[in-house]
């Protein structure tokens, strides 16, 4: 039964079939715009659509991608139609998907310098060219003493970030483990990885002070100032600080340079969590929003947001790399090299938590060249003006409010009927397939959420949105 | 200067450069195994042929992929050629490598099952196959109180592991942190992120019991015992063993009975971590190295280093979903919906460390298709004999001496000359380019790991490499 070649798949039958599937997804991006953006499978119907057990012999590719079509493609919530405006985007583009094969296909492992050399330099390199592309402080260049690296979410590099503060404040976390004194802060509108990494690293839920929030949601440095005091004095230990630039409820954007100083005077690190909004700082107009990053420790923003690359691509920098390789680096004797004995060069698996990485900076390197720093500017720009746009009409209307600022591509806003209203419209607007939006609970209200950021995103699609909303409210309330 | 769509690659331009890259690609495989395995360049000299700064304007995809060929493509450390023999096989397919590209095109955020339920119900699918496939207890199929989840890497989850036995274990250590009382287990020969994880989690690496092996590197049994009580005497908190099958250094397998039944009557979690021999018990004759697991909490292995799936790709399961969710989970207003609410569907953010997620599952799928059962059990039973005749040849030759038995893929061996003449002999390999093979030490001496198992090794890979490394040893010792 077996083949000449075992049942592996021959060059040639990879470059039909890739063929294949490189067409299949051509098509998929053209006719995206048609398919319901939520997906209207109910629990378990994939599943059921599904054999029980794995095929004892193998099956060709032509029914895997007939699969694809039939089974997958009705289970899937389309993150990229245009008319997807529900929590962030996640805009993948051309380049990035290539990118991302280029990746998979090479199959390297970039754990240590030695594994892929240049999986690592090309990592540094396209990391310190977003340095200048974002016009971040010089500290977070490579040519300094920190330097950037790509994780897998916010999340994570919001961990790393921790798990560093946590070594620097406390210097024997990683032998002695946590005692409980140890302290973090994040406003209360700080998104919910803050919370799960101080769960994770043995800080506690406890210990994350909510600093309290402005009208505008932004963290209030005053009160970040008294938490840490009211800590000292009480003899814990103040270890991290997480400021946002753009939270997820509504885009609030903390304060940087009062909560950098603060942080400086008590000695405690800095990490600036910027994942969806950072992308924006392409344009100069917009680098207003990291203004006093330059007190930061670490700063991370998420290309798979908003910059046309395929999850997963956060990009997290510190200001000390040392403080981050002090606080992740264990060296087993079957890792040890020459290269990495010798100091000169980078191991980027003591800069994250797993030990295996993949080659992700190809598609990020891919996206800014096809695109250039002017295409990347013009899109951006783009998505930034047509939530402007959209915010206008919402201002304008009167059975519609802003539910808060919006200083980029994200519109909170509100029927003025109430949470029930609001339900109801947020429900019978997914359930059209024409949009997908997503909801967030601001000042103890129901507030709808409309993101705008999705590759292919035009003012077509957000008028006809826009339209979609007012029609359907005004069907529902019969007003 | 925008075009029509603004500077976004059309369908059509993707279809082009999608079938460029899939041609590349075939010719990388065509050609790999002619390329020097170990990439040659020195410490800067990709990044010295990267510009500084971000080009300005859109470049062509053409001029992309020059770039891969001549910067990057030296760059690399080839993972994908069949005389990769270093660290473990990282071994990808055609089918992996498709299914990863349909991932990327997709575009899609698992993170809750409303954001893609076919992602969600793929997962669980395909991780209920793969119990079946090697045959694992059933407690860990999903239609048991457990289920399985894919992580990035087995580094993760050990992590989640810890955390889930962590707050099983204290109850409190998510809210109020730890408290310096709590001890996790392995053996001295565990893999290193193991204690890793324990730093991350705040439980300390003091608190580490590197429990002693016997003669063939095996977790003692008794040694785990004494130390259990040991620690309970001293009224410490016992949350964590890890057990392992299939060493990193020298793939020794801890006895599971033995250990499952200390763990049970202790209360303790048991994770079992098989990163790259659990891919042997697709074939019913290795099953023996898993005897003994119906008693662990939680089991990995890493489809993605010898099961024919691109990194990353490792399959977790947990015998009690709830203990894991309950240790990850947090929910935020805006990540709410209807479906989460109602509990009738899994949200796979709260099986892992990060809220994203790609749909792995694909990959994964295409790949358990593509080979079948009997394919993937061709190709596993085919690498573990070449390794028993590489075992064979190195017992029969004077100059050798086995380092470990041989129980499956790995062969750790060394020249009787001692550690200079080993170490000379590695670095000789290594740079003639004919292969990469990479080294560990085995009680306090250096030792040549050999590992099998990249998807195009054949006998006539195994049986040159064997003869270059006896020419080599014999040119450098002149005997």
């Amino acid at each position: 039964m077996a083949r000449q070649a075992g049942f592996h798949m021959t060059p040639e039958e990879f470059r039909r079939h890739g063929r294949e599937l490189i067409d299949w997804l051509a098509r998929y991006e053209e006719r995206v715009e048609s398919l319901p953006v939520l997906s209207r499978v109910r629990p378990g119907d994939v599943a059921a659509a599904l054999p029980d057990l794995a095929p004892e012999a193998p099956e060709p590719f032509e029914t895997v991608l007939r699969d694809v079509e039939q089974v997958i493609l009705p289970g899937i919530t389309h993150w990229q139609s245009p008319n997807f405006f529900a929590f962030f985007p996640a805009n993948a583009s051309g380049p990035s998907i290539l990118g991302e094969l280029l990746s998979a296909g090479l199959g390297v492992q970039g754990m240590l310098w030695v594994t892929s050399p240049a999986c690592t330099e090309l990592e540094t390199r396209v990391l310190d060219w977003l340095v200048g592309l974002l016009g971040l402080p010089d500290r977070f260049h490579s040519s300094s003493a920190g330097a950037g690296v790509i994780q897998d979410s916010a999340s994570s590099a919001a961990l790393c970030a921790l798990l560093a503060g946590r070594e620097r404040a406390a210097r024997t976390t990683n032998t002695t483990g946590c005692d409980g004194k140890l302290v973090a802060y994040a406003s209360s509108e700080a998104h919910s990885s803050i919370e799960k990494a101080v769960r994770i690293s043995g800080v506690g839920s406890d210990n994350l002070r909510r600093i309290e929030v402005d009208e505008q949601k932004r963290m209030r440095p005053d009160a970040l100032e008294a938490a840490l005091h009211e800590d000292r004095a009480a003899g814990r230990v103040p270890c991290f600080v997480c400021a946002t630039v753009g939270t997820t409820s509504s885009q609030a954007l903390d304060p940087l340079e009062p909560i950098g100083k603060i942080c400086a005077e008590h000695g405690v690190w800095l990490h600036v969590d910027a994942a969806m909004a950072g992308s924006a700082a392409i344009c100069p107009e917009f680098r207003y929003i990291q203004a006093g990053l330059e007190r930061a420790d670490s700063y991370c923003f998420n290309p798979h947001k908003w910059l046309f690359t395929n999850f997963d691509c956060d990009c997290f920098w510190v200001a000390d790399r040392h403080a981050l390789i002090d606080a992740l680096s264990i060296l087993p004797d079957y890792l040890r090299n020459r290269e990495s004995d010798s100091g000169a060069v980078t191991d980027y698996r003591d800069w994250q938590v797993p030990l295996g990485r993949r080659f992700r900076s190809l598609k990020l390197w891919f996206v800014i060249r096809h695109y250039g720093a002017e295409g990347l500017r013009h899109h951006i720009r783009e998505h930034i003006r047509l939530a402007q746009q959209f915010a206008t009409w919402v201002r304008e209307h009167e059975c519609f409010e802003l539910a808060a600022p919006v200083p980029l591509n994200l519109v909170c806003f509100r029927h003025v009927g109430g949470d029930a209203v609001n339900q109801a419209l947020l429900d019978r607007l997914n359930a059209s397939g024409e949009m997908y939006i997503t909801q967030t609970r601001l000042d103890g209200r129901l507030t709808l959420r409309f993101s705008i950021g999705q590759t292919h995103t035009e003012a077509r699609h957000v008028a006809r949105a826009w339209e979609c909303i007012v029609e359907t409210a005004e069907r529902s309330t019969g007003s």
